[in-house]
């Protein structure tokens, strides 16, 4: 296996072996979603009482009642306290960043008054309560705490109630830390498919709530994807990505960490490069060579970039850009001279960093976006989690007199035409004798 | 079987009454399911071949190729040409209507820049291409045509591609002309989960879209369902229900008959006009009584009157707001005096309609707002559809050379964290010496 693959968008297969590189098995493993879908079926039953079962089968954690598994807020703000001050400060500026960002997103009422008077507009609500998934172990990342709770907490969501699983009763402080920053309500100690059950139908101890965010394994996802529809979700993602596009005039040995920077997170994360240069490909193939040893997770970067990562040659940056809106990458660096030239011919990615100083990683914690963010090719239809998320709206429609008896008879045409008689009806009542 | 259900919000088994009706078997049918995956499969490995075999098949249109199933615009011109004038003039004022409405929530890119020169922002694209599924037969309303493609071209979709099947090669002249008001880009006389497959997956004469919208029976559903993920699909909708709140003001013929503009959809829609005033519900049910034999539809208001609807007597109007937002009605009329005094307690409806001469049929087909919207208590998290369905959003992010220094060490500091060293690195590789 090679370090890295290569490509060429000259050569007559390019497509077919870029398809290739971007396929992955998405396909659901029947064993998993039977599991997720009995235990659903559980908790809707039984509630607190199978949650307790499932967290002590599954965490090894016994407790009395579901209540005592609630961890108090006296315990997050403990944990905050013990926390190294370095770590505190950068986590409270990420913070701080990302409320700011997220505050430009909130959308308002909005409405306009017709000459005869009718008035139609939007209104726009927070969710009552929303839950939010933290995994426990070692993919519990306290950014994804605040990527999360906080666009909720912007939009004026009254209640975010987070669940993390605590195997062994280890509780992470760093994430009830971050939880205390980002202005979650309340946290359980519960997980699995046991804690997305328990969240979308309520139980005795824990209420419903309209929607359900944030990462999870398999059984997680597999609930998530069963329980939408009573509750929202958000999207149930696919291995991270990161495509860049470069000039050939970064340092190689950046654009070579930034490609590790995506390939640590897992075997199946996608890490790519475009560049006319073929030179300064092979300066960045020989970056890698020579970085990827001190890399304390070199083995899963090795892993992920001879499987899927690759460098490849276009002619120029304008078939970058175009190589790029079809992939729809997660993250998309343009690591080139006027980025800004290039991101506009960009359609489709979830979030775009512009220019050599932005790499994806202060993007991941601080820069003020949204973390969360559309995968496998989903960027063509859809966007980063934000306060529009946990923001619903409603039509308003106030008809005046004299605008039903304008808007009557376009109804009760069309009405009649639809064969919904009853329609017609309903508008042709409020016309004027 | 009464001809309505009664019920007094004061009772003790209030509550359990009110669930029993609003409950609905939601449970997809197995064989459906697996026929709708057994065409996706084969749509997706045989493309035009598998097409043309299921339109044979289940439309009884036999065609040469799948270009020959394409309905040239010349066609829907004409059809446009043939309407009556009175029906063109209230479709044309229709769509008017809806575009004016949605041009408001186009959204637009932002960004700001901080003290550093660092640039944040969010850059808003609508999708490429949408498909959209138009039922044949009964269930085919150019009302829903307007509905979902107007939305779809404001955000500025530059392809839409309609699908509708044609039983036994039977065109509808409406839906036609409808898509010709509307700004549909193509039209394709194919329906079921292989219009849906061919949308999803593409076929070498139809090119894959992003996002499927629109309505369509069990089949088409599941097959929605399934391409979701390839695709962004809207909201698969439950059966349609309107919940009135009177203050007893209004004729009560009006509101009997917005009953039936309800119940008319289907068996299964329903039905609820809440009120504290006993004496009106009488004059309602009296009223109900008197009308219905006249009604068209008869039969499907009487059962969907008889197995869904209510007349519930409230102690007050603030307890029939408090009975709304937990219902989270699609349509909720507030037939009062005042009606923004109310509405303002209301959280979670697909659209409001205020005001006595509001009635719902209004907004079904030309008040402005979409008629699309969320059933089933899905309003809790979502939103009717709009333009914002069709756009979405790529964050924006361009890090000055100074701001790397600042966000750099706070990204490291998460990211050491964290565990993602690779992070760290790609952090501290821009911090200046």
């Amino acid at each position: 296996m090679s370090l890295i693959h290569r490509l060429d968008s000259r050569s007559e297969d390019f497509s077919r072996q870029l398809r290739t590189l971007l396929a992955f098995d998405a396909s659901q493993d029947e064993a998993i979603e039977q599991a997720a879908a009995d235990i659903l079926r559980n908790i809707r039953a039984r509630g607190d009482e199978a949650l307790l079962e499932y967290t002590q089968r599954f965490d090894r954690v016994q407790a009395a009642s579901v209540s005592a598994l609630e961890i108090p807020r006296s315990e997050w703000l403990a944990a905050l306290d013990g926390l190294p001050q370095a770590q505190r400060k950068a986590l409270e500026a990420a913070a701080a960043r990302v409320r700011a960002y997220h505050e430009r997103q909130r959308a308002s009422d909005w409405n306009y008054t017709e000459a005869d008077g009718t008035v139609l507009g939007q209104k726009v609500t927070p969710l009552d309560r929303v839950g939010l998934y933290v995994p426990g172990g070692k993919a519990a990342y306290p950014s994804s705490v605040l990527m999360n709770a906080i666009p909720a907490k912007v939009a004026g969501v009254p209640e975010v109630v987070m669940v993390t699983p605590t195997p062994d009763g280890a509780r992470n402080p760093i994430v009830l830390a971050a939880a205390a920053i980002s202005g979650v309500d309340r946290v359980f100690a519960i997980g699995g498919a046991q804690a997305v059950g328990a969240l979308a139908y309520g139980t005795a101890t824990i209420a419903p709530v309209d929607k359900i965010v944030g990462p999870g394994n398999a059984y997680v996802a597999a609930a998530k994807r069963r329980v939408f529809g009573t509750v929202g979700i958000d999207m149930v993602a696919g291995p991270s990505e990161i495509l860049i596009i470069c000039d050939g005039t970064t340092p190689a040995d950046w654009i070579a960490i930034d490609l590790f920077s995506q390939a640590e997170h897992d075997e199946l994360a996608q890490a790519i490069l475009l560049c006319p240069d073929a030179a300064y490909l092979d300066e960045v193939q020989a970056a890698i060579a020579r970085l990827l040893p001190a890399m304390p997770r070199a083995d899963i970067i090795r892993t992920s970039l001879g499987n899927r990562g690759v460098l490849i040659q276009v002619r120029d940056l304008e078939e970058a850009c175009a190589i790029a809106n079809d992939i729809a990458p997660e993250h998309l660096e343009i690591s080139t001279e006027q980025p800004e030239r290039w991101a506009e011919r960009i359609r489709h990615a979830g979030a775009i960093f512009l220019g050599r100083y932005s790499s994806e990683a202060l993007g991941d914690y601080c820069a003020g976006p949204n973390h969360v963010l559309p995968t496998a090719r989903t960027a063509r239809f859809s966007s980063p989690l934000g306060v529009y998320d946990f923001q619903k709206r409603s039509s308003m429609i106030h008809i005046s007199r004299e605008g039903a008896q304008t808007l009557g008879r376009i109804a009760a045409e069309l009405a009649y035409g639809e064969g919904l008689q009853a329609h017609a009806a309903s508008a042709e009542r409020r016309l004027s004798p």
